[in-house]
């Protein structure tokens, strides 16, 4: 007898989950329906930034696969469908339809792939027109037509984070004035305060005002009701477009309602194969679960494509009658501003602290490249690694051209759980315009493997 | 009482041995005599063709720290003064000067630091004017010189390993026309035959016209002695510069003479610390040792700078009292050939054929950063993973901007013993600029797991 699988959510781990499953199991084995709220599906809200700044097209070209194209592989998508209640005794769910027509659709499998909610605080003017998100298509377009209006001169993005700094960057590109405010001591809070500092310093070099420690109070504005400034504690910023770069959270008023287990950043808890804990068949994965941080031993949301794609990939396999499971993550992250990349992976020192781990740190200087070779751009590589052990506990990079992608020795290393020692042995790959010939990563690793042990003989 | 240490070539291996050493130990506590046959020390031979093809300047760029710039630290480096003879049961050797005389210095410790010589086959005309190796700053000048004169239009170059392309896009930068000749099915053997050909398409595409399975024979010269064909089984290339790069042999007459251990390949035979097998006090890395590859089991020579500084700094660690030792390597290179980048890292095929190993393979096509963002140049990735369990066994990489460092992943894989399973899981940095969300070197891993398992399925 035929299964009926239902996908609530059509983005990156709802469409794999989907596209996997299918796959594996014969459209008159398994039905597939999913609902998607919005207009698309499957499309790359990493990309967004990259499209307002207008190193990319868009929208369409953000989108990996139409909702079109997802039928024509037998997936019955739902566009403007949005699931309001998960009846998980019964097995279904309620879907309220475009025309706003509820009914009810009863499941075999269930897929919550609900994804990631902007966070707008709620102070004064955060509604006005003029202040933007920037996670859906629609939010993408919405920002284009506000920078198309007349005497659009200054921007102000709320939040330093990955968003924050990337769309800095993209209203560079439009030639506006742009301030940063950021209520954290430093710019790009997924680093250390002394490696923010140095993304504070790139960022002001391309003329973005920086303006930290400062939590928004209030979007202030005009008689029209439209943005005109963003308020702080310590002052005011003239804004003509505002742009919300504060970070999501789970989306999970739905599992909530079902009685779905969350963990304590809000986001639904799964076993190792992405099913809900306590269920027999409800899936979740993407940017609505928490996942199993594997250096602090802890679980946290981490809202990224390329983990939301995993999510999917192994819901669908193990829903397809496969096997597949997700061990866990260890906090990699890249992003740039203009030149400067910038990437972290593991703890930093006070997620380091947070978990009980005490640890030592160097910091050091090189070059992507050989000194010698055109374009050696300046790095700095930030190492963590656990006092006793040496195991390496965290890597941080911002630099010039090949400096993030470097971070991701760091993360194979901490998969591995080599310490700093170890690394120093390590065969990277070495030719003048690709590195000097001592690796940044090498380098830094050495100097952490003498400050383990120097912290050994010093107690 | 004081001891003196005795260097022998002072090059990477030799005067990192030689720094470390000084950083250790006072000048009254370690005496330190460097001899260096040639005009230079601490110099980079990987630069060389970055300087002749006018990416780089040189010669002087190149050098890293000059002979008098090392005495300034307390390192007295003798230029121009060959070691003929060691005299290992007596802890000597036996130094022709710069004026021809010859004396013996007497050492308590002793490093072999002799490097590599290029290999020259004995053809006929293979010393004719016209002829150029590129190991020494002095090649890299005799080139220029050569490429000074008048109607230099046509270069060969000979080898089609990593110096030989190296060099062919140098020519192409000096506008010659270049011919490749290299007796290999592919250039690039160092990957395998389907990757070579990716490289050969590279080089084709830039106008190099590359000649597969032909072993020179002669070099043709004019009335005047001078070069003027390259001629192989198959055919002569008219040729008014030929550059040589054939690979290199470990430079161990020396140590050969001294009845000291080399292994299959002719180098050295050292312990993990480095020291020569069967003696107390004689220490040598770099170009002229052999080294273990960690993923075949076996010795090999493998002369890279990188490896050589990892020598000299350990030797220099042990001598100064300190503990270091060398692991052994995963066989990691990267090199490029104008845009196109090549990397490889562990075992080709028939390498993992001659250790013993079976294996399947996959060879995946992707982009080096999202799709729909500027330059997503492809990438071909290939994986090869052990059968039964899995275990990485290689990674050969061949594609646009990003695609040789990513190789980095493989050789931290490798060090730590992962299956390509468990690689589909690694937490790769991602974000547009860098990867597609599926990085390329998870797609490969992937799909290497697939035929791990359908392997498996299939016995």
């Amino acid at each position: 007898m035929s299964e009926r699988l239902v996908v609530v959510g059509g983005d990156a781990t709802g469409m794999s989950a989907a596209s996997q499953a299918r796959r594996r199991r014969d459209a008159d084995d398994l039905e597939i329906v999913a609902f998607e709220r919005g207009r698309h599906v499957s499309y790359s809200a990493c990309g967004i930034p990259y499209w307002i700044g207008g190193a990319t097209d868009g929208p369409d070209a953000l989108i990996a696969r139409t909702a079109k194209e997802h039928r024509a592989r037998g997936i019955d998508v739902r566009l403007g469908s949005e699931v309001t209640t998960v009846d998980a005794d019964a097995g279904r769910v309620l879907v309220r339809g475009p025309e706003g027509r509820e009914e009810w659709t009863g499941y075999d499998h269930l897929v919550l792939a609900t994804g990631a909610v902007p966070i707008r605080p709620p102070i004064p003017g955060i509604d006005a027109r003029g202040v933007h998100g920037v996670q859906t298509l629609d939010d993408g377009e919405a920002v284009l037509r506000g920078l198309d209006g007349e005497g659009i001169r200054r921007a102000v993005v709320v939040g330093g984070g990955y968003i924050g700094v990337e769309m800095a960057e993209a209203m560079l590109r439009h030639g506006l004035d742009v301030t940063l405010v950021d209520r954290n001591p430093q710019p790009m809070n997924t680093l250390d305060p002394d490696m923010g500092r140095l993304v504070r310093t790139a960022l002001e070099g391309l003329g973005v005002s920086v303006v930290s420690g400062a939590a928004v109070r209030e979007v202030l504005t005009d008689r029209e009701g439209r943005a005109r400034a963003v308020a702080t504690d310590g002052g005011e910023y003239p804004a003509d477009i505002v742009v919300l770069g504060l970070g999501v959270r789970p989306a999970t008023a739905l599992a909530r309602a079902a009685g779905l287990p969350l963990g304590e950043h809000g986001g639904l808890l799964t076993d190792r194969a992405m099913r809900v804990r306590g269920t027999e068949r409800i899936w979740a994965g993407g940017d609505c679960v928490e996942v199993l941080n594997l250096v602090s031993g802890t679980f946290k949301h981490v809202p990224l494509g390329t983990h939301a794609n995993k999510h999917g990939r192994i819901i669908g396999t193990n829903i397809g009658g496969g096997y597949a499971t997700f061990p866990g993550v260890v906090g990699t992250a890249v992003s740039k501003v203009c030149e400067v990349e910038i990437a972290r992976t593991g703890l930093k020192e006070s997620q380091a602290c947070a978990a009980g781990l005490d640890f030592v740190t160097a910091v050091i200087e090189s070059t992507g490249r050989a000194g010698y070779y055109p374009d050696a751009d300046p790095m700095t590589v930030k190492m963590l690694a656990e006092r006793g052990t040496g195991r390496l506990l965290g890597v941080q990079i911002v630099g010039g051209q090949g400096a993030a992608k470097r971070v991701d020795v760091g993360a194979v290393a901490l998969t591995a759980g080599l310490t700093v020692a170890a690394m120093v042995d390590l065969d990277l790959g070495y030719a003048p315009p690709f590195s000097p010939v001592w690796d940044p990563v090498l380098v830094a690793a050495r100097k952490a493997a003498d400050a383990v042990a120097a912290d050994v003989r010093g107690r």
